[in-house]
């Protein structure tokens, strides 16, 4: 499977891929899922692609061969011909020396959503695991490097969850109006900044964890008891009538 | 959706369930998606369903009727006559006098698998946005409070990033070799016990990701430079030639 994010924020522009590749479990490679268009002080774009892996090759053949026959539609992607074993997801951001910074997410038929201050981030692939932690510290404010923190955490519990999705992994950031980045990384799991984030991580979520008080089923011992106050749900009803015979 | 889940520990069982049940976001109901069945002192049980409202409720009716006509098989799920479009997924566990506790999770096509000291706890239904928490706590040894607070927190974490999964919630905690139980209780959102976790949770991610370093991209200046070392791995090519003229 495959597990890319990219997220826009005032401050620039963030976008974190893993690099596995698998055709089933016994199937692994390892193959880029990013690829960084830079024409130093005038424009710097960035394009993620998931799905089927030729389909995402092929796609990117055609956006670079498409301009070099100078086609006129060169300001948004457009994918034709779409059918139903056509599966692909692409992410794709920049700036162009004039603009704003802007971020799209393009659906396997072509048609595409851009990233507004509401929905400032985008996920393909294996998004469940790694979007909780996305969407309790993204905002437009929150400054890039932080924003490049969150990517990694979210990216480090979808590996953890979800073993198609895997390292090295490929970070750009990218500060608005500067049309170029020198802050473009390839991590693997022996980067000592992407372990100290594995190991802190889990091991404070666990002591958080910890300090939460466990439930108490008598209400006279405890600020915060588990029973319900009476009248404001309905207990469940136990099955134990000499009818109902299951037991 | 649902969100269903079951832990089998030395001590016990806990069992947790939403409860709502939806046909499209514009058609939202609530159904309890838990049985108990208790003969005291001498055999518990608690059935958790997922999938179809009306499968499931077929499940449960066939169940108690069978047993009603003292069918023979009565000590384990066979649910016949498959079809693709039997959408249903059940956890059934409990104990009998005389017998260990067992846990099962229970397929659409009838097979099943038992809960074991490697794999303690079943989920039906919405089962990614809940499943870390309980992979980092959970294990046999994990006292029954605890793995209840755990089952809360997976819970909340559902609730949080998929709106088909709602209150009230419907949890029961089993002490093992007692074949009953008082502790069964219906949660809705204004639970103490519940609220303090919900906002306590959240609040305390927050601040272990803040406490979390920002990555550094100078490595002079930092203990975990975020710059991989020279040779461990290919840093990503920029596409900046004439020719590739995407940019």
């Amino acid at each position: 499977m495959t597990y890319c994010v990219a997220i826009k924020l005032n401050a620039g522009l963030v976008f974190l891929s893993d690099s596995r590749t698998n055709a089933g479990v016994d199937n692994i490679s390892t193959y880029r899922k990013m690829i960084v268009y830079e024409r130093p002080g005038d424009r710097f774009m960035v394009l993620l692609t998931a799905g089927n892996l030729s389909i995402a090759q092929s796609v990117r053949e055609i956006l670079q061969v498409e301009q070099l026959q100078e086609r006129p539609d060169t300001d948004a992607i457009t994918i034709r011909n779409a059918n139903s074993r056509f599966n692909v997801g692409l992410i794709f951001g920049g700036q162009i020396r004039g603009e704003g910074l802007r971020l799209f997410q393009v659906y396997s038929a072509g048609n595409f959503v851009e990233a507004t201050t509401e929905t400032p981030y985008f996920q393909v692939g294996e998004y469940k695991y790694g979007k909780p932690v996305l969407d309790r510290v993204i905002t437009p404010e929150t400054p890039l490097d932080e924003a490049a923190k969150c990517a990694l955490v979210s990216m480090d519990s979808t590996m953890k969850s979800n073993l198609s999705v895997g390292p090295p992994l490929d970070l750009v950031v990218y500060e608005a109006n500067r049309f170029q980045t020198d802050k473009i990384v390839c991590l693997d799991m022996q980067n000592p900044y992407y372990r100290m984030l594995h190991s802190s991580w889990g091991q404070k979520l666990r002591e958080v964890f910890d300090s939460l008080e466990d439930p108490v089923w008598d209400d006279a011992h405890t600020e915060v008891p588990l029973k319900v106050p009476a009248g404001r749900s309905k207990p469940l009803k136990k099955i134990t009538r000499p009818d109902e015979r299951l037991i």
